[in-house]
């Protein structure tokens, strides 16, 4: 690996989780971090947990300038930071970043911008809950635009490896196209799959399993972020919802005139999609079975169960835990790779578990 | 619990993997039980696996017929067991309840027949993965329908409870409409929403997180079943089409005009929606918290992290394993009690794993 060029010290404004998790990070590597934010609680709670320092009047010019504000924010944001460090690279973190650069496009100095994006949250936002490991392994969007420099990407890359995350390059309209598919549009459709659940008649959603959970689950988070970052990329959110209501429309049709050929089709492509997603460790997709365990709801019962799939000497890929409505117990889903599939049931057989494929 | 008046013998039309596993069920409890398939090899190995024995001419006459065939021939398959059993009560465990009392209603002896529908399942269909624990748990709606004596839904409730499985009593229609809302619909939107996937440009993939992956799981499945299954449901699945196309409507507008009210109606009626999915044990919805953990891919660490858990007294109420992309190694979300929250971080944190919120 090269010698990274990031030193610092690096400028963090905004501290929220996001803002604050990256000073933590980057304070592992001895990094001296500045912080800023226009609400001083945020900044007291931030350097309290030994994000980085709050900047003064005082304190050097910064290196790298990470823009860690809300999306509403994030142009002003970038160009005041150009104009108040006039040597520093500047990114910023923003989950959509075609609108970023169009405020900064323009700028003579636009070609110390570069925006990223961390794959990299949770349903918490203030920095209270900022961890040094919270990009550990995440994929980090680095998005240099056509005039950015190759000193304001490399820096950027460099900051993104020092939080162990995996910087992956994409051009911003690429980003943000795939954002809106792999991210805004299955949320968007998640709420309104969720949203006919809210309108449920008393008794129907008894009959709930674990397919409605997996498909609403994203739809449960806060919408505040959300009211943000959709309209900031609405021209790819309603480039693909366009193609959805066509589709809409062939399964209408198809359902309407009991046409399975049309249905077979849509249903076909949806298996494609999911295949296409990449696989563990960004490998291809490899074919996985699953077991289901039947286990009684008690603290300790699923490291009994995954020490006894240890024993099978089966890796354990994914794991889902589903309650049971009536009892205190559930099932427990193993998903495991297809070849270690009679080894791990006839191990948890033969040591009492009650299971099945 | 008053005594059961089912004791059999249990004839079962179709001998795949549910006809199966309730075979398996019901001979744990020494139930006699008959088996009959359009398929001899589903039967030799559905017998095979100790479901019970094949049906003969000699077979004494069934208490219960249960028709375990696909879909498209429940109709055809009640009737025919209505007539050659006269003193039989007939039920079947099709996805769908409408067509069945349809092909039904107007027979005569329509007071023995009671339908049903148990919420379990796997990936595969065939008899050789049957199971006497597969319902164990499970809601198994009970559909009796006007002219349904009451003896035929005693008897089918008798059933359910000798698999282990929930009675969930609730009319055909209603039946229909709810698992078009929790399944059906759910299934489609997933499959569309997997279909853009399937569309994407080279490498905008690599930016799915967790989220897409939930909301597409169910579109991974084999569409057989459910080219049977969707038509025959076509009246409740397409009014819950229509809403929600009428809802990409409204998101549309309000995204083309930014109208921020709008967008947060349709995902404020989202979080209402996942609110409203009974919770664990069917009871309500309990606060949870989640703590993810950086954990080496490696066999026997789920097992220490749960032991380690488990020093902390905390029941695990959900898991999901969140691979990274380029690492061996990935993260584990653990969904706890929300007053378990910070025993867990300081108990993990103390035997050194990797922990944020």
């Amino acid at each position: 690996m090269p010698e990274r060029e990031l030193t610092g010290p690096v400028l963090i404004v905004g501290t929220g989780l996001l803002g604050a998790s990256i000073g933590l990070a980057l304070g592992r590597h001895g990094i001296p971090v500045q912080l800023s934010d226009l609400n001083p609680d945020n900044i007291r709670t931030a350097s309290g947990l030994g994000a980085g320092t709050p900047r003064t009047p005082q304190s050097p010019t910064p290196q790298l300038v990470v823009v860690a504000v809300p999306p509403d924010h994030l142009g002003e944001a970038i160009l005041a930071a150009l104009e108040a460090h006039p040597a520093a690279v500047v990114t910023d973190i923003g989950s959509v970043k075609s609108g970023p650069l169009a405020a900064v496009a323009a700028h003579p100095e636009a070609a110390r911008y570069c925006g990223s994006h961390p794959m990299a949250g949770t349903q918490h936002t203030g920095p209270l809950t900022a961890s040094a490991t919270l990009f550990e392994g995440r994929p980090w969007a680095v998005t240099p635009h056509g005039a950015t420099s190759v000193q304001a990407t490399r820096l950027v890359r460099d900051l993104v490896e020092l939080t162990g995350a995996l910087p992956l390059d994409i051009g911003p309209e690429d980003h943000d196209r795939a954002v809106a598919r792999t991210s805004h549009v299955p949320h968007l459709m998640s709420a309104l799959v969720a949203g006919r659940l809210a309108d449920a008649p008393e008794g129907h959603l008894a009959l709930s399993g674990p397919g409605v959970r997996d498909v609403t689950r994203v739809a449960g988070t806060d919408p505040g972020m959300w009211l943000q970052i959709v309209p900031a990329n609405a021209e790819a959110i309603l480039e693909l919802l366009d193609q959805i209501d066509d589709q809409i429309d062939v399964l209408r049709t198809a359902i309407r005139d009991g046409d399975r050929d049309a249905l077979r089709d849509v249903l076909a492509r949806g298996v494609a999609g999911t295949r296409a997603i990449p696989g563990k460790h960004g490998g291809p997709v490899r074919p996985t079975a699953t077991v289901y365990v039947h286990v009684p709801d008690q603290p300790g019962v699923l490291a009994r169960l995954f020490l006894d799939a240890g024993e099978a000497g089966v890796n354990v890929e994914d794991v889902r835990i589903d309650h049971d409505p009536a009892r205190e117990g559930g099932q427990v889903e193993l998903v495991i790779d297809v070849t270690a599939l009679d080894a791990l049931v006839d191990e948890l057989t033969a040591r009492g578990w009650s299971v099945h494929q």
